[in-house]
């Protein structure tokens, strides 16, 4: 039910957009877009079919340009930023933030880049390319050079003063950090702490320096993490030499939040978070095609395993009939295993210390669930094929398939992990191509030594 | 890479946690985990057996007791009220504000309750039943009612004042919130609205009335894609009438995204987002077995339907040799378009307006697929089994049975969620077991036409 209320709205919007677009008329179309947030619209446009999301990117407000950009999957955006012409793009790029500026330049065409650069003034420009120098997924390229500091020798009337005199803080601002004359961090003054302290209180007084400050090298995701481990709602980047380079805030950590749960929901059937909804068909089907491709060949290995069987399916065809089942479960069973070692592996909670304890409970859990439904199993096809040895084959496959599949299910993912691959990505493939054949194989086989003798 | 580094921290406590638990010593373990933050620690327990995990457990210290509780999975959770007397479960629930003992005391004892209700004021009592009267999953549950609130007939200078009387603010209060005699909710002040602006201001001019309150009875997914699509910090809860109820801040957001993370990526295997990783073996058994028995009966359906074709087997066994690979493919090429379809879903991108354009692209881009993967496993059956006709029956069975994977990846998890199921639950199975038994059906069905005429 959660599910069903919780995009009312978005579906609501969707409907309402639809008829509005079919019968034509523009204006209340573009009265309705307008309502929304830079995100509501990204997301209304990544529903959208090709033809229609021209139209309706056409209507969009110029100012909201930019951060609708920043809030569409990367195939999106290539297909938003062809239908603007230099200029538009010229100007959306400059109402934009420093950090959110960098997360879009790569996307520009070069003659934009210029045109943007050379109408930024020269602080700005080095700050830009400052953000750039980082590698992408660092925190490095999340913060905002933007930050307000003040030092630590004065009182909470002087910065009060001085933030009157500043007027607007950056958005998210919670707090100003305290640096010393070469710049380097020494922490952080809460606004909190300026509205609750009497106007003579001394900075020095209310600073915090329990906060550690972020290195500029550290990824996003080790970013993110640290984020919501603390409930940080903005935290301040240094370099090596603890000098202040910018601030990291809570909205951009949700981004990352939400790509990481899109990467985890969608690499597992090999397609990547950017995948536009409505993608030109040509570049869909190549890009399915390559994990396809792979499915072909494992598939194909497995198929070779039964080929090795020939003569003992042409004896008995109930074997041919049964075999899918066995390999089926133990990829279904595998898949469970697999599910939660990838999530452990995710947190960070599987490490060399716990790998055995795992692995020792999953099996005795593999061995009781192959035994019983192994059991199951043999009854149905006793009373099915009613060849009690065709029964004892299966039952002892399933069980031995299952205890592959837990196997299978925690030391895959490790081990990829290890071998510096996504465990999120590829694990899947790997343990049905190992569940198929050897479930094939530890059926077939046991059949022909038993059955066949 | 990124993986590979991000959890180095919690890979590298874990590994010297676990030195140091083996060798005997529990100062230096007790010293390691005090450093932690709540949810670091609930995240280090959990990634621990039940042994180990009870004895560092022990070793935190007592003030932290309640927040560490809230950061680990219900599972976890039992097992470490278990560890702790009466009286440490009080004195853990005490030092918790209302929202968040809200969401513990359904697993605290009976006793226990009634001791903590006793040891609260009446205020504090009776803003936790309040909080408690509203369903699990809502923004009444999520809500704070702890908020500071100001009257609009006032001036900055008024309102410093009374900060500086009042001394130290909830956490993450970036807003006050303004409201009228009878406490309807009119709007909300900036901190930095204050600090910036001279004290002589009226509140009035500062007051923002843009963003719009929650509802109290709002799911917290619908809670969630507000904050990340507004980009906020904390946002007003009010109930029909406008009375300002309470405030719900970014930190529990962000755990509810985090949680539907990961309720999408374990539900997809039948898990629950509370799974220890180191349940007793027979609960994990006894869960394990539900989903392993509903795969058992459609694989149950798919044998018979490869038993209906017992004869035409018998004459060519190279079909039970190839009957898998139709199958599995067409399982995986419709698992990748219903990953998609999910997120879209999970997205509200999905409606009614774009159903249809969404399922024409997606038949186009399989039977652009399928001819090829067909034509490439045609040519390899015809070059290892010299059999034309076979060769023509597995390219028009594999198109076939991927046109027909992509109908079922669109219109399953759309046709789920419409009868008021979660989409990401159950598409799975329903998938594979149509792919399974249509891919068999179609396989089989066209051999028997084609090949033994």
């Amino acid at each position: 039910m959660a599910e069903t209320v919780r995009h009312d709205k978005t579906a609501r919007q969707l409907r309402l957009l639809s008829d509005a677009l079919g019968s034509g008329r523009l204006g209340p179309v573009k009265r309705m877009v307008n309502t929304l947030s830079p995100a509501e619209i990204g997301n209304l446009l990544e529903s959208l079919p090709p033809g229609k999301r021209s139209v309706v990117w056409g209507l969009v407000e110029a100012e909201d340009d930019g951060e609708v950009l920043l809030h569409v999957g990367d195939e999106v955006r290539e297909s938003l930023i062809a239908d603007m012409d230099p200029d538009e793009l010229i100007a959306a790029a400059s109402d934009l933030d420093i950090d959110d500026l960098a997360d879009l330049v790569e996307d520009l065409p070069d003659t934009v880049i210029d045109e943007v650069l050379k109408s930024m003034d020269r602080e700005n420009r080095e700050r830009l390319e400052q953000v750039l120098s980082y590698d992408e997924d660092t925190a490095g390229r999340l913060m905002n050079p933007d930050v307000v500091t003040v030092r630590a020798d004065t009182t909470v009337d002087v910065v009060l003063r001085y933030l009157r005199l500043r007027g607007e803080l950056p958005d998210h601002t919670d707090h100003l950090y305290v640096v010393s004359k070469r710049h380097q961090f020494l922490g952080r003054i809460a606004l909190q702490a300026l509205l609750t302290h009497e106007p003579s209180t001394p900075i020095n007084q209310l600073l915090d320096d329990e906060q550690p400050a972020i290195g500029v090298d550290e990824t996003s995701d080790e970013v993110a993490r640290q984020f919501s481990d603390h409930d940080w709602i903005s935290a301040p980047v240094v370099d090596d030499n603890n000098i202040l380079l910018g601030r990291i805030t809570i909205d951009d950590v949700v981004d990352i939040i939400r790509e990481q749960a899109e990467h985890q929901a969608l690499s597992a059937a090999g397609l990547g978070e950017d995948e536009d909804l409505f993608s030109p068909v040509w570049r869909a089907m190549r890009r399915r095609l390559v994990w396809l491709s792979v499915n072909l060949c494992t598939a194909f290995i497995a198929a070779n395993v039964v080929g090795q069987f020939e003569h003992t399916i042409d004896k008995l065809v109930a074997l041919a009939i049964l075999m899918p089942m066995v390999a089926g479960l133990g990829g279904n069973a595998g898949t469970q295993v697999m599910a939660l070692v990838v999530r452990g592996l995710a947190l960070g909670q599987i490490g060399g210390s716990n790998i055995r304890t795992l692995l020792w409970k999953e099996l005795r859990v593999a061995l009781l669930n192959g035994l019983l439904m192994g059991a199951v199993l043999g009854l149905i096809v006793l009373a099915w094929f009613h060849n009690a040895g065709l029964s004892l084959v299966i039952f002892t496959a399933l069980t031995c398939n299952l205890l592959l599949a837990a196997a299978s299910g925690v030391l895959i993912p490790i081990g990829l992990k290890r071998a510096g691959f996504d465990p999120a990505l590829a694990s899947g493939i790997f343990l049905t191509a190992l569940t198929d054949s050897l479930g094939f194989f530890t059926f077939l086989g046991l059949a022909t030594v038993v059955l066949l003798r």
